[in-house]
């Protein structure tokens, strides 16, 4: 048995989730801690890559031991989330932990993931959203962009909506919902696929804040996305608004 | 005339508002950003002092030119926020400027302040609420905990309610309202009144959190306040859970 833990972590300190020979990462840290809890080496994979300064409230990863499967701990299931916190920085901590089978994938076995982007309009900029929200300071029209956000639904070819220079060969992800609503100077897009290509939420942001400002019309989204150009698609919006926010496993 | 801002600040990073000689200040940034847009070298007098650590979401202060009762400006009035924000860490920003009057007073003409104090109580610290939040993982009695807070209100002698130490010869102050809610797990105390004494929020909330684990009866909240002493009261909240909400001028 291996041990799933749920995470959650400010990425704004961090170069992402995967660890990098050079480079602060919330993997190399949460495998630290599982080694000063555990008293030895263990192996974490996480459920997903995220870019640097991405955040998450549901990251899933798992751990065992070095070169094994599983792990043995005499720490109680319960209590593992407050103990390994100790050995975790401020800006990421351990919600919840559940065992799950020697041949769980915290990657592979993903149904689908849930991402939400926080856009914050008001003119003057909120110090407690620094680096947690995009401050884009004009109004959108939610509506338009939520119109326009249905379009992402379904089966399609993403590769207009993924970052040039990724070398994925299949780029069909399908898309379970999509959703912009507000409250307060507060835009939030929030999306949920089987999977996702690279920069794919942030370009989706990008071109819905072009649909928002009357750029662009709900109504071009198909041929945005059948084009498969990345060209037509909208700008990439920075990582800061950009949080992995659930998970979902088979 | 001078200017009238209302700024929100992230007290973290800060030795709270008044300037020190050795002390990264609140006060200090805002003076020094005001000097670089307008040019000249400029006074500015806050609403209150607050402590290292404590936040704001609308701390009132004035600006005015050093030496001098008000100031000129070619600035548009509906521009200073976001001029003055250029020169402003990302931990601080104004939110809104308007002019009033050279006997306008930031300090002496409150007529009341509102103060709201956020404890997150889930078991599990909430990465997002580091240094935001006083994390006291323990359920708390809300309903109790509101039904003392009721105690507060009226004019009273809060002498217990002061940090030892303090020169203030009159202790006694009004208070207007005093509520704990709950969400989720963020249980949130907000108070108003005339004035506070030093740490005044910080006992209150305190003692209201052992209110809340049963160890005080709400009962005895009349007692702890006669008694004039801080010894009867509870301890004193960590700096991180405060936040200035709102100033109301006369």
């Amino acid at each position: 048995m291996k041990i799933l833990l749920k995470l959650a972590y400010v990425g704004t300190a961090y170069c992402g989730w995967q660890a990098q020979n050079n480079g602060n990462t919330v993997q190399q840290r949460l495998t630290d801690a599982a080694h000063r809890l555990f008293g030895f080496e263990c192996d974490v994979t996480g459920c997903s890559r995220t870019d640097s300064g991405v955040h998450a409230n549901g990251f899933c990863a798992t751990v065992s031991k070095r070169g094994e499967l599983g792990l043995e701990t005499s720490v109680p299931t319960d209590r593992i989330p407050r103990a390994i916190n100790c050995f975790l920085p401020d800006d990421i901590a351990v919600v919840s932990a559940e065992w799950v089978d020697d041949g769980f994938h915290a990657r592979y076995d993903v149904k689908s993931k849930e991402y939400v982007y926080k856009i914050f309009t008001r003119q003057e900029r909120d110090p407690f959203l620094a680096e947690r929200a995009w401050h884009h300071p004009k109004q959108l029209d939610v509506k338009a962009m939520n119109a326009a956000a249905q379009y992402f639904v379904g089966l399609h070819d993403f590769s207009a909506f993924m970052a040039q220079g990724s070398k994925i060969v299949d780029t069909r992800r399908t898309v379970f919902s999509a959703e912009v609503s507000s409250r307060g100077d507060t835009v939030e897009f929030r999306v949920s696929a089987d999977g996702f290509l690279y920069n794919m939420v942030r370009i989706m942001t990008g071109t819905l804040v072009e649909v928002g400002e009357g750029k662009i019309s709900p109504d071009e989204l198909p041929n945005i996305i059948s084009s498969c150009n990345r060209s037509s698609a909208g700008i990439t919006a920075p990582a800061c608004g950009l949080y992995l926010d659930r998970v979902f496993y088979k």
